[in-house]
């Protein structure tokens, strides 16, 4: 009896792939027979085993392995060993149930072969034409000099960097963004008040989930609804401020003691912040002891002039510079930085933990050499070109075939917004889904608590489609669109 | 007096690498040249700048570059322009001021040219000999099958990876980790299954941080504290569960539903769980519906046997296996995983972001590919035998010259524990750090609100010097011990 259940055993056995040594293939190519004939119910809890001679004998193999086996499962739990009762299943082995997204029997192996898509969850799947805005052009990632980046930061890194990390970020790294943000934005800061994190999300749990900042936020009334969950699920109650054509309606702010700001670029509705809020958002971050966070998320990318430069240049004590290379680079790339006030240095360290638990330190000294040896800007400047004759092609696409249709904003950033006649979006949005085309209504974007008055709007993310179906998208965008000639 | 100030500031401007675009040097220039004027006070708040016209003569450039420079800093804020009252230095421009951690008045650019160093912000200086626990040897990072690897996966990923990523982590990852699991370590699970994440930090924040488990949260007596801090840091209680010859006394777990076990290798007293513990534990998970995180930080290095597979293996819905290749690989790579019961996936995904917001994508996909490849195993099998052989010079040194004491716990891992006489922990600690060998006493393990007795003994991680230091290490930590010959 036992010849036959440890045989069939040792058949499935061998689609297990254990990693044999040299010397121990039997005794673990046995291990993982009894495990898997005990997991698939073969061998039922409580039956006991066949003593190590008899089994040792029907498999051909040594005694010893057989003991060996039978200890090593006893060790894992699989199997009990008690006087005078022998080697009997343990009675908790529970089968590995299915999972709703896809059958846990198939041995994981089986899965590995197709490692590059899951057959059983769902990809996500993307429309004929994506514009929804956030994401640069996957196709246009620099991979040649990344690459060459990575190399030789890796080659060049001293062995310390294998160790455990400075939560602030590597220090080359953040020498190459103090300099790269003075140059490029304006910004006004050292490498001491730089800390490298994951990325935006990271750096807002970081102000408000370390207790560095506290509740309430004000917030532009248009804004991604992302960011205003990320800050509520640490706690902090949003309050939104008005917008007029001048950008956030900084004159209203109230009793809160921080604001998040897109001076540069508002997003989503894309003004730049006028000249006098910018100053008078520092007098009032003054008066109040406040502080401006900066989300500076497409300063880079400013078509129609030079980049206005950051607020945070006209005062370091009250601005959080906030940026990433989402935008310019590539979300793949899990890196941000906040530039900050040097009160609030010690406290972001610390809720950021000793040693570096989040960004890769392999890629932070493969983004300081990217920036440092210009490829960085090389490739701002190529992304630049690029977007700006998509926005261009969008605006001559506009007028030429949907004239009633306007586009706000400064030629700027990675979006535009496509202002709608009153009641329209919904249906706006519909038509594109109906051309294949994904894009926003600006109404997902309100915070829900402002008394601001509806705008309607299509947000067009001109960046996210490859060079070659650009063109198929906009045509597809204009036949949805109201009043298309 | 106009061009004496501006031509200082012109002199100055030079050296401030602005981005000049091919027609713009001069305005660039003009522009870098008076927001550092305004910066140093040589242009004080309130003063009136010259006329267009006046100016442009003084410097020799046409009356646009210079209206256009006014108008450039108007928009940032620096300048206002009023009707009848010209152009004047805006009232607020705040001076960069000094840091605690060093000076600001340096331009960035100076500091970038010594990128290695912070010149203001003192490194972490190595002990002599660096026997701290928690970092495997710097110097053994397998530079060049990581870069083979990057550099495969950074060319044939499919541009999808440069855009926005799915949070349960890279399918490629996933995929090679449930085969490599299943392989190494005897769990049980598909793709669907396990999350990545930055590592061990950031996994327990999504269970605890994003609301999946709920506190108090057992953990055993001695154990991390930074762990600790981190689970208080979520406003989770922990209750410590005594250890005894056969690990955690799971036998007095109370009313908490969880509880974070190191079954593989205590840590850091250094003995396993006991396989009837081990059942117990599942038991008793099933029992009250809870969950047992099996903290898996060194289960591949075993030296006396083959490794004693995770407990996630006899149950994987009552079990959530934490990794990552902190230990294995380097903690530069920021990447960790979840094996997950079932009932957790959409909860930690949820906690997680709707999209990638924390693991390099790229770095996801070297390590699918460097195990797939086989490099994973090779770099273990190396490590493995490295630190089975300091481990066994660390025994043999100790006999020979300090017999009394005794190295406790199994052979395996990257520390041992040296046992005490009681009361001898600190001045030990202390004699050593005079030997000029840095390591941790196991009192600064011990769960503050323990009944256990404490335990007097010396946490030696000998992993972390490099190869040729590890001999001189051993030999300074010997003189440094009580008895020592």
């Amino acid at each position: 009896m036992a010849k036959s259940w440890v045989n069939s055993a040792e058949r499935d056995g061998a689609d297990l792939h254990l990693e044999l040594s040299g010397t121990g293939g039997r005794r673990a190519a046995l291990i993982a027979a009894l495990r898997e004939a005990v997991r698939d119910g073969r061998l039922a809890p409580g039956t006991r085993l066949p003593p190590y001679r008899s089994l040792a004998a029907d498999l051909g193999v040594a005694r010893n392995t057989v003991a060996d086996a039978y200890a090593e499962l006893v060790a894992e739990g699989w199997l009990t060993a008690r006087q005078g009762s022998g080697t009997r299943v343990a009675d908790r082995t529970a089968p590995l149930p299915r999972t709703r997204r896809g059958s846990a029997k198939a041995p994981p192996r089986a899965r590995a072969s197709t490692p590059t898509a899951s057959p059983s969850r769902p990809a996500l799947s993307p429309p004929t034409h994506d514009l929804r805005q956030g994401t640069p052009d996957a196709s246009a990632f620099p991979r040649a000099a990344w690459l060459t980046s990575y190399r030789r930061a890796l080659q060049q890194a001293p062995n310390e960097v294998f160790g455990p990390g400075d939560p602030a970020g590597r220090i080359e790294l953040r020498e190459a963004l103090a300099e790269y943000l003075a140059r490029a934005r304006g910004v006004r800061t050292d490498a001491d008040r730089i800390v490298v994190c994951s990325g935006f999300a990271h750096a807002l749990r970081l102000l408000f989930g370390g207790g560095v900042l506290r509740g309430p936020l004000a917030v532009e009334a248009y804004g991604l609804p992302f960011h205003r969950d990320l800050i509520a699920a640490a706690g902090v109650r949003t309050v939104p401020l008005p917008l007029d054509e001048h950008g956030a309606r900084v004159d209203r702010l109230g009793p809160e003691r921080a604001v998040l700001l897109t001076p540069a670029h508002q997003f989503p509705t894309g003004g730049p912040l006028h000249a006098e809020r910018r100053s008078a958002v520092i007098d009032w971050a003054w008066a109040r002891g406040g502080v401006v966070l900066e989300d500076d998320y497409d300063g880079e990318f400013r078509y129609d002039r030079k980049p206005v430069g950051a607020v945070q240049g006209l005062d370091p004590e009250r601005v959080i510079l906030l940026g990433s290379v989402s935008k310019s680079l590539s979300p793949a790339v899990r890196l941000g930085w906040m530039v900050l006030p040097e009160r609030y240095v010690e406290g972001v360290l610390a809720a950021k933990g000793e040693r570096e638990a989040w960004a890769s330190v392999l890629d932070q000294l493969s983004l300081a050499d990217f920036l440092a040896s210009g490829s960085y800007d090389r490739h701002v400047r190529r992304m630049r070109q690029r977007y700006r004759s998509r926005r261009d092609r969008l605006v001559a696409a506009l007028a030429a075939q949907a004239p009633h249709v306007e586009v706000t904003g400064v030629a700027a950033g990675l979006h535009a917004v496509l202002r709608l006649p009153p009641g329209t979006e919904r249906s706006a949005v519909k038509a594109a889904a109906w051309q294949g085309v994904a894009l926003d209504g600006l109404a997902g974007f309100r915070h829900p608590e402002t008394d601001m008055e509806a705008a309607d709007g299509l947000v067009v993310g001109y960046a996210t489609p490859p060079e070659h179906a650009y063109e198929a998208a906009l045509e597809a965008l204009c036949r949805g669109l109201p009043g298309a000639i």
